[in-house]
């Protein structure tokens, strides 16, 4: 047995430095990289995810799980999880033909490209027949992964381990009513007809975004020697090793809080990679467990704690003396400009209270197209009339409906609820730190985070994905899944914002 | 032979793919990586070169040689070329014992270490054991490869392919008479007595400095869609694949044209290595013949063209408008400022006219080592008569001497000639290329390098390693190796500059 552990040890070692190695030829040609150099770099890449594959392929790795799957009892609770998630992935690979594997593979680079040209050519019709393809190849995976369960399960559990569409349902059904009621509450009300787009008229010089993305990210992640940072046209987070964590942020023109917002959802992310106990290091488990999971950690950040009064109490005299264009706004004007809240057509663009609304879009119509309750050609008129229904605006083309977001093009179906599963996690957690830690929104409102980051780590990051998501949630908050806690803390937060009495 | 053929190109491109990919890993922590991620930096660059090695000695690849070197009559002349370089590795590998490799592998650790503290504690006798059994073991290394060869020739083919000590030694010789008679002759004229550093006093900021060193920069490569830069401890330059070559720049206080001329010194490698033949791409070829080459095409630059008259006539006025302190510095003046001669103790920061003689006494100790006619301990000695007799200064401690280089260190004996011979090598394209484009020098003092580029790629760039260094230099300059061009073309400029009559 000994023998064996060793072996998958080596391997695992192996992986992960490949996997680093990935990460950053991918970090490197987002940031970085000459144009004329990125069809090479996809070269590069493709060898490296080809080393990988036959990695998590080799006969070698199936043997030595096997022999270890025979012995789990006598494992450590690590070395047990860990096994048990090869046990997952190589029942995967195993179930799907690798013809299947190749064909969408292929697929996707046409379909991705298809949907860049409808987006173009702003006509979803020009996408629909890779759409429909791409689907039939979700379905028939599904299939072949587990042909009892239902498909929007099976592809759901990549994204997010554990949870099913029957729990989802009246959680996102909940949800939706809640996010409903308080929309239309708040147009009502006198303050929202009034609202202006008043920041959009401030000047934030670009060199000013910079060095406030820089200090909000180092009071969050701190550990300077641990992460670094540069640009690129789509924020994201990267892992490259243990130690070296990094993020993109990118600055708009026309946007100008966009910079700030995503270099703090970036930080959460972040903050969470760097949190994973000593124990896990060079393991699979130095990952969260979930999409959803880590989502919560970016959102916490971004809309809880960056969005909250407490916060600009304390950061508003800096931010000031960096953009001295606000210093005819008052903290609390500002405050309101920052929370505005105004339905819109674009997902990336949206503001805390409409977001999910238009992640239960895209569950609702993925589900229906997965079950075949929905036809690919009538995708349009769908999604056009929820956000009729749910949000009360149209899009004038389908570039800002039914094409705005790619993942669908990749085949990413049951992607889109971990953002909402996230949000609803990041108001539960934080309820809880505030129930464990009266005084915390006192200490941001002093710009310390020390709680916060303490609690997260303890709570949250440091069990990788020893656990499930659901696990790990249930024993941090004493609950499982729910609307609740984030429709409350809207009500809360957003009923006083525009002078709604409760 | 055609599926060897295939076999043998699947092979290169993965070897290609892989080095580019290691490159990358370097530079990025030169450049780029956070502190704490060095030591996992460095098990990610580990296990890659395994990997590379792996395929270098792979009896598939042995295999496939074997079977092509035994049709190269049927082989295109680049193929016939390309498996030719590879017999040679394989020939070199074979010889080598793997356990030797690694026994050096692990001292070059130790007497790198070794030359560090020795370093610190100004000590050369720390440094001693250890550079005595890398003599050693690099002496056994070279009877591995060819008892029959003189080992010196043996190590220097490593660096130099073709070149042997009996060349070097009466070029050395007469480069090394050439050269103590011109710094004699300089140190008796009035004007050496009488220079000053004046450019000491001037303030050049770093930010004005990073703006000219992205200028120069792009002037001499052009084509920015293939290159990019950063900022790192020490200068280098890298290639990450054909259409990805990155040059890194120092800024460094107290040495103010240090960031300019280090910044051309790169570029001219980087143009190099952006002008290989488009059929040479993703085979072993894409490379210089030799370090010597190499570092002709960084000299040319940093000394011919940016140190000339002409340049500073095209680039002063704008030089001056990003440091504004030299407007009381006339253009006649600067040129003299930045070509002044001042015999040092230290080769990386010594003017143009002493370098090759820091060369030459390395040339002279090493070879002297090797053939046992000198043994360590009487190195800093011998060292320091040396640097007596030849440019008259003395080291106060081995720091200022026998240690400021790491290259024997590690092992490096037979690469310091290659500075020399790449310097030499420089004045005769120079030379040449004036003959052929009598007008180049006008070009030049008007910012056109359209002629410089252009015969360069022609004439050195696009060959890669087709050919040896000596066959490229002779066709392109109609003559072999002599240090009496860059004799003559010092005599004409610094006697000019110092005022003495020829």
């Amino acid at each position: 047995m000994n023998q064996h552990l060793q072996e998958l040890k080596k391997m695992e070692r192996e992986l992960k430095l490949l996997g680093g190695t990935a990460a950053l030829l991918h970090w490197d040609r987002s940031t970085m990289i000459p144009k004329k150099a990125v069809p090479q770099r996809a070269e590069q890449l493709s060898y490296l995810s080809s080393l990988i594959h036959d990695k998590l392929t080799s006969p070698h790795l199936k043997k030595t799980i096997k022999a270890l799957g025979a012995v789990t009892p006598k494992l450590s609770l690590i070395d047990r999880r860990i096994v048990q998630e090869y046990q997952k992935n190589l029942h995967k690979i195993e179930k799907i033909p690798k013809s299947h594997v190749e064909a969408f593979s292929k697929l996707e680079i046409e379909s991705a490209h298809a949907w860049e040209i409808a987006r173009e050519k702003k006509q979803f019709s020009h996408f629909a027949p890779y759409l429909e393809k791409v689907l039939a190849m979700k379905l028939k995976e599904a299939r072949f992964v587990d042909p009892k369960k239902h498909p929007y399960n099976v592809l759901l559990d990549d994204f997010e381990e554990g949870m099913t569409f029957e729990k989802l349902d009246p959680v996102f059904e909940k949800l939706k009513t809640g996010l409903i009621e308080i929309i239309t509450t708040i147009k009502k009300s006198a303050q929202y007809k009034q609202q202006k787009d008043v920041l959009a008229s401030v000047s934030f010089p670009v060199d000013a975004q910079k060095k406030v993305a820089a200090d909000i990210k180092n009071r969050i992640l701190q550990a300077p020697d641990r992460h670094t940072d540069a640009e690129s046209v789509h924020p994201f987070t990267t892992r490259i090793s243990d130690d070296d964590v990094r993020i993109t942020t990118a600055y708009r023109e026309g946007q100008p809080l966009f910079s700030f917002t995503s270099t703090v959802h970036e930080s959460g992310h972040a903050l969470y990679e760097l949190g994973f106990s000593p124990q896990l290091r060079g393991t699979t488990l130095c990952d969260a467990p979930s999409f959803g999971l880590h989502e919560s950690q970016s959102r916490l950040w971004e809309n809880q704690i960056v969005k909250s009064r407490e916060f600009w109490k304390f950061y508003y005299p800096y931010y000031i003396t960096m953009f001295p264009a606000l210093k005819k706004i008052s903290l609390e004007q500002f405050y309101s400009l920052v929370n505005q809240v105004r339905p819109s057509l674009v997902r990336i663009e949206c503001d805390e209270v409409t977001y999910c609304l238009h992640i239960v879009i895209r569950y609702e119509l993925e589900k229906s197209l997965l079950e075949g309750k929905l036809k690919v050609k009538d995708l349009p008129q769908a999604w056009n009339e929820k956000y009729k229904q749910y949000l009360g605006v149209t899009p004038k083309n389908d570039v800002q409906g039914v094409l705005q977001d790619m993942h669908w093009s990749e085949g990413l179906f049951g992607y889109f609820p971990t953002y909402a599963i996230g949000t609803m996690y990041s108001a539960m957690i934080f309820r809880q730190l505030q129930q464990d830690h009266p005084a915390v929104l006192k200490e941001i409102s002093h710009g310390d985070f020390t709680t916060v980051r303490r609690w997260l780590k303890e709570k949250i990051h440091r069990h990788g994905s020893m656990y499930l998501s659901e696990e790990i949630i249930t024993k941090a908050c004493r609950k499982n899944l729910t609307p609740d806690d984030f429709i409350d803390y809207l009500k809360n937060k957003y009923y006083s914002l525009y002078g709604i009495k409760q």
